[in-house]
């Protein structure tokens, strides 16, 4: 394996991966790993989730406005999608049905270039109602049809389980839609940019960033967290059980992260919403219990490390408690995710540019077939 | 608009879009713009469609073997891609529908990681059946089911009729089916390798490159060639007509690119195939006279610039040529590159490493929520 022996010595920038290239600009979200610090078009984090709704917080990625009183009811599902859906195995994982949904909605709608506010809005408020149509789908019930006095986030509960949920439980939803909603150039969006570089349309940059969400090493593994929970089982089994898994060398699901050395913002923004609850649900408490006794227990043990709760910390018992299965988790963070890929598609659309990368050849030398 | 004060200076490589910056390796192909080469594993692209066909190809990518005598048939649509194909609007574009049906078909088979050749042999020989089925439903046709004796593109081209072609015919589109296998990293090739770095399926990977493929920044226009040849009319008309569009400073469709400074070698070997056939289509002459006249005058007009043909001259022919209407071409070419798409999943996954780069905060300093 040499370089064929015509090419010029390759005197390139080299990052496999990319990491540490800045491949371009955003307004959008600012991330400060060392301060634990999230800001979306200015604002931290937690500000947006005490004060704001994701429709709210959507609208802001889109548009740049802050609009407390946005709203972003879920859309019907268009007869083409619920065909597909009804046509898929009942075991196809949920982020295959949403992508298929999404790229039968982008058939449907032909989205045209450049991506705008409308349609982001238009498919960030159909996907949960294709989601959640699955879901029912699948264990052969009927898919429940959009209410449209529900927001998002309340709307996407109602069409899985076919109730209205309580606020509490909406409330928590809502706050991990807002905090999983953006957070700069990880895989998906960066495959949303890469998408709507080449002047494609925004359903084909958010079929492309489901797609790159669903692989383990971007969208993570909260069920791990869920199975964590579960094994500690009641808050006062909590010190035991975590010194107990320190003390094994088992990793802790949900603390440590790559860019935050500090508390997540995020995990702080839904713990805040956690503890603000009137009634707390049995749920939360253990989740709260769980991680004071690690975050102690951790800094006792490791006092150079930097090991704080991350986000999917709080993400696994929101969805959890919220009365989702575990196999919609990755689906969920998807949902949330729209507001932030379909914002990165108006940015991008606006300062095009085509992303375009160079690659290296380690391959054979110039050859040639065997004869006859 | 300005960086958070707390920031520091920025000091990371910064390429927007990109451009310059290696973001990996790969021993597919190997691309010379200045000598106008192209290798597939070190074979030089004219030798291989003188001697292979798609098949063996394919394999070639997929595995690194030279098998000549490879087979790939085209495979069966299943029923529940069938039925989404169905479900879509008569006017769907063809690239939304080719997206959709591999989405489904990543939902029902659900490929393992890491992509295999065996993934990538039943993904390639699945597409080129759906693509016809649509192109067929569309116009209120039955689909007609693959015939196993023939190979990828005579029985993509049998799907889409519902009677065999011809072995020129056959062969001319083989031949532009191999010159579009594989490029090293463009838009559509690197969406496939950020996908495929988190671990996810190779469905995903080319369902993102699809949408990437289908932007006009990267799947080109060989319509614009076709309409071209169309006003040229006979060969007697070629000379006139070029020198008159070159007076009028009009762009030759056709001619010039990026990367290749010399005559393109996808080009020479579409050319070569074209100009082998002991009958050769009254388009495929028309197309070789305007290209004589064409590089006589352009070279004449400007002795500087190097403006030779690209493969999309010759595409475009012998996509029509073939009875594709040009609506049909960008999918078409889509089909082509899924070789290449999933050669890359392959080496992607084979040496793998998360493809995340970074971004610059060019938005508001921190602020806060107006209150009340």
């Amino acid at each position: 394996m040499t370089e064929p022996a015509s090419a010029p010595a390759d005197t390139r920038p080299y990052s496999p991966g990319l990491e540490g290239i800045v491949a371009g600009e955003t307004t959008l979200s600012y991330i400060d790993g060392e301060a634990g610090r999230l800001l979306y078009r200015g604002y931290p984090i937690g500000e947006l989730v005490h004060a704001g709704s994701y429709a709210a917080i959507a609208e802001l990625l889109w548009t740049g406005d802050w609009k407390p009183d946005a709203r972003l009811p879920c859309k019907p599902v268009p007869d083409a999608v619920m065909t597909a859906l009804r046509a898929l195995p009942k075991g196809t994982r949920p982020m295959d049905a949403l992508r298929t949904a999404v790229s039968v909605w982008g058939a449907v709608n032909d989205p045209a270039w450049p991506p705008t506010p409308e349609q982001a809005h238009a498919l960030t408020a159909f996907s949960p109602s294709a989601l959640a149509a699955f879901a029912r789908i699948r264990q052969g019930l009927e898919p429940v049809a959009p209410d449209p006095d529900l927001d998002l986030v309340a709307g996407f509960l109602y069409q899985v389980n076919g109730v209205r949920a309580d606020d509490a439980t909406a409330r928590a939803l809502d706050a991990y839609f807002i905090v999983g909603a953006e957070h700069g150039f990880n895989a998906s969006t960066f495959t949303a940019r890469v998408i709507t570089a080449t002047r494609s349309d925004i359903a084909s940059a958010v079929c492309g960033a489901i797609g790159a969400m669903k692989g383990p090493l971007h969208g993570g593994a909260p069920s791990e967290v869920v199975e964590q929970i579960h094994q500690v089982g009641t808050p006062d089994h909590a010190e035991a059980w975590v010194r107990d898994a320190i003390d094994r060398k088992e990793r802790l699901m949900g603390f440590g992260h790559r860019v935050y050395r500090a508390y997540d913002p995020r995990a702080a923004a839904l713990r805040e919403v956690a503890e603000g609850m009137e009634y707390k649900p049995e749920w939360l408490e253990l989740a709260i219990a769980v991680e004071d006794v690690a975050l102690r227990v951790l800094a006792e043990k490791y006092p150079d490390r930097p090991l704080m709760t991350n986000v999917e910390y709080y993400a696994a018992p929101v969805l959890m408690g919220v009365g989702l299965t575990p196999d919609l988790f990755p689906a969920t963070f998807a949902l949330a995710r729209h507001a932030g890929w379909t914002a990165h598609a108006i940015e991008q659309g606006a300062h095009n540019r085509l992303i375009r990368p160079d690659v290296r050849y380690v391959g054979y030398a110039e050859r040639h077939l065997p004869q006859g």
